[in-house]
């Protein structure tokens, strides 16, 4: 008998019907002979009817003990009836707050760690026969013991820590997509289901913009040791493996898929969400540079690529480019302005119309080939690089958006990611 | 400075509006000096939307853990909702589950009772400087750990006992209505609103009909000894205060509205949710009642009034009447039925077309006149009495459904009761 964590997300209870269709597939799991965990979240669109409500009352809607509280109402809701449909069809079942289930946190609300992992509660009902749902994305702070939220992707982390702390055999994420793709099938329709992925490829997939798994969790699952299964809730298919890369399973399953002496490309990840800022004349004097990301830093951004151009009609001066979240934008663009005479730049150019194009997998480690054809491919379709980063297994590059989509397919198929015919089911790894 | 809980029911936090108007009110007492405990119900239609939730995925909703889980979500959302309302008008809030403000109750799922209030969290919250917003309804079952729910009437429960474990001044109980009336407006437009009204009487208004406050908080401040205000959330109005009968405070405010000399009544309470149940033609024979009754109480269902007559065509044989709760007459019905051989009764008869009407006041315990006005009344109105019960401060009787609301009337005239002019807010003293 195995113990499986798994895990809903709220596309996969939005009403009563889709909570009795999880309710059958989890007592299913149960009936098979598993111990089972199920980690849900807010059903459909609860938790925006909630951040509404919160506008509605207040002036500006910030992280705070009572939104919080407010918020978890919504996992609350949809554990409890996840739980009465169970019982429903005659398989024992208990549902558990955050902090019943010994989710325990730091007190940053709205964007709470995991400090501690205790689930001695769900281990004696598990013991008891029963099936326990958790609801993802909230914890306890234990000095104040104030209900908290994990912030973005809370649900996830949930899970996975939940799988990590109970020693769990896997523990599945299943959402409305049938698993990780070579690319987003809405703009390669050749893309294909990955049926397995290394920890570490996952990573820079989650990183650069692939929104199936959040990195958080994905971060939390290679720390543990623990793999992970991406499936859909509407289907019985397989989905995709995440393996931690010191699995003993890797080597022999994950090489299955293609030929050994070929690079082992995952797939071509894609990101919307990015924007470019560029300070333009600053002042090429030794310190300038620290001083502009200084500034980003005490605003607690993260920036993603940097590039600095020395102009060669301009000796004194330098441009500094940069990229990050469009979230951040207005942010950095406020803490740059107010710093503008103190550093003596001469404008700050904010541009929202970049598009970034990571290509990730493991095998480009040992194959020097590949940034060659990476660069080629984006060359033959006319796609001008703006900034380039790379990692050991990713090369990544910003380019127009209006080029991205033309980019994405360009290298997929140059690394002969495409299959026969159509994709069928959305991959979800852009957004 | 004093403490003073206020409990705000689902009609007055109904939507953000009126959530931002109780906060307003709260802050202001705040700002008075006060220190300030609010305990609130769900908003306005969130139970019930629960409750049709909880029917979408079971195939009957029965209470249970899960229930009372998912109900209590409830509470969460409009207690955080008021609290960061208020944050919002820069006064410091905190809300708390009924388990963080020590609401320990059994382990009986939709019916908890309390068996202890530990209000530490609440007692830190109120010395930190805050006021303190609790969930009403809910509680924790301090063995299993699990979290119950209060049921009917149970946010009244929960600011009462609480107001009790904190020795507050005063409970103010929020709703729609003006206060307690001498009648329901609704059927006596000249009913008046009373000032004062002991618990003693409050207690048997509760109990025979009057819907603005439950029997169990009534039954729980009198034996605290708390004052209780019952009022409007829509008014700046002093409601009606009701009063402790061993309160130092009770003579002199409570008989300043009536001249020493006349009875005391407080108002006529009506309830048209009683049935009636005649079991016909039951051997004379000692130990028959005693099955029957034993039946009933066998169900768990309270009877009300009984009646026995023994029929002189039928020297061998009596008929048995009693009175119950229409929600129970089923149960009644089958149970009676079940043992119909064992017992040998002819046939039972079930009546809803039913109404009660009690006229209470503390006078009437020193004044014989009482009963005579008051079927003096009824009869001059053609209304025929069809069951009696009395005590010390109440006479209650049964009559026909269809003559309930002459009789109301009649009896508030009888005694002097009607003021000129109509109520102009109703008194919510039926249903």
């Amino acid at each position: 008998m195995s113990l499986i964590v798994q895990k809903f997300g709220g596309s996969s209870v939005a009403d009563a019907e889709s909570i009795k269709r999880v309710a059958r597939r989890v007592a299913n799991t149960r009936k098979a002979g598993h111990d089972v965990v199920v980690v849900v979240s807010a059903m459909g669109d609860t938790t925006d009817e909630l951040l509404d409500l919160a506008a509605e009352v207040t002036s500006a809607v910030t992280p705070s003990r009572e939104l919080d509280m407010l918020l978890t109402a919504g996992e609350r809701i949809s554990m409890a009836a996840l739980a009465m449909a169970i019982n429903d069809i005659g398989v024992q079942a208990k549902s558990f707050t955050g902090s019943q289930a010994g989710m325990i946190t730091d007190g940053v609300h709205g964007a709470a760690r995991l400090v501690e992992v205790k689930p001695d509660r769900i281990r004696e009902s598990l013991e008891a026969g029963n099936i326990a749902i958790v609801a993802g994305f909230q914890g306890m702070n234990r000095q104040s013991r104030d209900i908290t939220t994990l912030g973005r992707g809370g649900s996830d982390t949930t899970a996975v820590a939940l799988a990590a702390a109970l020693n769990a055999d896997v523990c599945e994420i299943y959402s409305d997509v049938d698993g990780v793709f070579t690319a987003d099938p809405r703009i390669v329709p050749t893309a294909h289901k990955l049926n397995t992925v290394t920890s570490e490829e996952m990573l820079e997939m989650a990183a650069n913009g692939a929104k199936i798994l959040h990195l958080r969790s994905v971060e939390y699952a290679r720390r543990f040791n623990l793999k992970l299964h991406v499936r859909s809730s509407f289907s019985e298919l397989e989905g995709t493996i995440v393996i931690p890369e010191n699995s003993a399973e890797l080597t022999p399953t994950h090489l299955k898929e293609i030929p050994l002496e070929q690079p082992l490309i995952s797939g071509v990840a894609h990101d919307r969400g990015q924007a470019k800022i560029t300070v333009v004349g600053v002042p090429d004097v030794p310190g300038s540079a620290a001083r502009v990301f200084g500034l980003i830093n005490e605003a607690k951004i993260n920036i993603d690529m940097i590039v600095q151009n020395v102009s060669t009609d301009r000796p004194n001066v330098t441009d500094i480019s940069f990229t990050l979240d469009q979230a951040h934008g207005p942010l950095a663009l406020q803490a740059l302005e107010k710093a503008q005479a103190e550093i003596g730049f001469e404008e700050v150019i904010y541009n929202e119309a970049v598009g970034k194009l990571s290509l990730v997998g493991a095998g480009m480690k040992t194959n020097p080939g590949v940034s060659f054809t990476f660069f080629e491919a984006l060359s033959n379709a006319g796609v001008n690089v703006e900034m380039i980063s790379t990692s050991e297994i990713r090369i990544s590059v910003i380019t127009e958006l209006s080029k991205l989509d033309d980019a994405v397919r360009a290298v997929h198929t140059a690394f002969a990611l495409d299959t026969e015919g159509e994709a069928t089911v959305y991959g979800g790894t852009g957004r």
